[in-house]
């Protein structure tokens, strides 16, 4: 079971710019009023400003966390950075969070885990096990995303999808007498299906470098929706099963699944698929959109702010990503 | 301590292309023939080849480590990529490495670490604590790095310095009779350095969808080698002393010491700062140049390779990297 004693002590969200409506969004993408909403069930995401920086926003999010946690910067031992994009191509995205809350000279260890938008998930697994074996006490993990840079805007239920945001989850140990603890957790990359969500330039295999006009829709963020679904679909129940088998859980037992909201139809495929009943699932589609990797830790925010969890409640954090990868984790909040 | 019972099972190494001598790239650079040895004292680097992909790059020097652990894919439970350049802007690199393998369908769990130059050590330290609360048994951890894309011609110092090529280690449980460990890591990182070496756009800041030709250098690797020496020379010493007291080692314990291959001046510096013996140093800047996160597994296959080291022998991993980060892992083989 690989049960490790570990609780989230506060969690913080931080959202930029305004909030841009459906009603907007179907004037930007020129479609009828209406699609966007009925398409995406997205009725509000937020636009960061030429001002905001994934760095400036993570710490934001950061401090609201730290914050909640009654602790302070200078109580971690390490920051992880667990988004699925990056603010600068070199150095790693934890290092400009750390600069960005004014805690340059600490020496924190800031360093990145990358798993797309189940970057959060991948982040509070490895960091876990670094709690577990007493490596670091508290670690802050830090999603921010900026996806609304990177949209094909000729590719409208795509670009209508995606958000910017940030959230932030300050981890430590728990004590034997505590309820709280990561119960279990699995992930699985098929990357097969690599390619059904990609960004296909801007690494070394195409380096900006060589950047041509006419190839600049590479640099653009690209999905087969129906490919995603299809693989999904298919490997989501054995993977869930087996998940909530080591967990030793049924899909009833949880108080929430807080599932990555991907898309509207990606939740709706996880909700028929694996059983989830309304009363337990998070969603936060409507008000966020897809914020990459920052949607599983804010739909962990909004359940522990809207009292839906309390302490010692099982919870589901759930979802698939770019790679293709399924990850879930079970945890006693 | 956070001593954890882990060894190092293979390692492996792949270097792409043809070797580039000093001589050719002193006419590369139009500089004076024996400037490129003199200033970087690298005789030889590879540069990948138009059809050479970081991942393809990763997968033999994967393969290789697996051949050399006695193990197959289907044995890993893990794979995680820990390079500093990525092939993609998304998804993760370890995904792609995967499907280089030919294991598209394995499921293996595979994403990225970031830590710059020290992705490797980054990962290590983690994936350890993994193996040691039992979350996986077999990980490989596989650094590709393909520089040469992203070097700044006009900086002569710099672009002489870097070459490309891929190294990758499995990583298990040692049992409690073998000698083998991880005895104690630390990294710090100081972003008040964030920008003494660093790619500027490429990223969610400067993105390349709003590419302009004149601004194609800040896409390009850019380093303030003097500001990264008077910080490391001032930071190391304090940090190593700590790490060697964590782990109660004395510098001359060490069989080896593998430094991160930054610069000639760099692993001078720490040789110096940190009384390492000549006998010690573990140096493969010569034959390598700075292959980025791949230059510590690289120096560690090396180490192996040439039997200057045998099982049980304590190696400190060590070195700086873009953040900026300081980081230092005692292993015994």
């Amino acid at each position: 079971m690989n049960m490790r004693k570990v609780k989230i002590y506060g969690t913080g969200k931080y959202m930029p710019g305004r909030p841009v409506s459906d009603l907007e969004m179907d004037d930007r993408l020129g479609v009828a009023r209406g699609w966007t909403r009925k398409v995406t069930d997205v009725a509000s995401r937020h636009y960061a400003g030429e001002d905001d920086s994934a760095s400036a926003m993570g710490a934001k999010a950061a401090q609201a966390a730290l914050q909640a946690a009654n602790l302070k910067f200078t109580d971690m031992d390490c920051l992880v950075g667990a988004s699925g994009t990056k603010e600068q191509a070199l150095p790693c995205s934890a290092a400009f969070i750390q600069r960005a809350m004014g805690m340059e000279q600490s020496g924190v260890p800031a360093f990145d885990i990358d798993s797309t938008c189940l970057s959060f998930l991948a982040a509070l697994d490895a960091v876990s096990c670094m709690i577990a074996v007493g490596r670091y006490r508290y670690v802050l993990i830090v999603s921010s995303e900026i996806a609304s840079v990177g949209l094909d805007w000729s590719h409208k239920e795509s670009a209508a999808l995606f958000g910017d945001g940030a959230a932030a989850v300050v981890v430590g140990p728990a004590e034997d007498v505590e309820p709280s603890a990561i119960v279990a957790a699995s992930m699985r990359t098929y990357s097969a299906g690599a390619c059904f969500s990609e960004i296909r330039a801007g690494g070394t295999k195409r380096h900006p470098n060589g950047f041509r006009p006419a190839d600049a829709d590479d640099y653009l963020f690209r999905m087969d929706g129906p490919a995603i679904y299809r693989m999904a679909s298919r490997l989501l129940p054995d993977f869930t099963k087996e998940l909530l088998q080591a967990s030793r859980t049924g899909m009833a037992d949880f108080k929430a699944v807080i599932p990555h909201q991907g898309s509207a139809m990606a939740v709706r495929l996880m909700r028929k698929k694996l059983g989830i009943a309304e009363r337990q699932l998070v969603y936060i589609t409507p008000d966020h959109g897809n914020t990459i990797a920052a949607s599983l830790p804010m739909g962990l925010h909004e359940a522990i702010r809207t009292k839906r969890i309390a302490r010692g409640d099982r919870v589901l954090l759930i979802g698939t990503a770019a790679g293709l990868t399924l990850g879930g984790l079970v945890l006693d909040y």
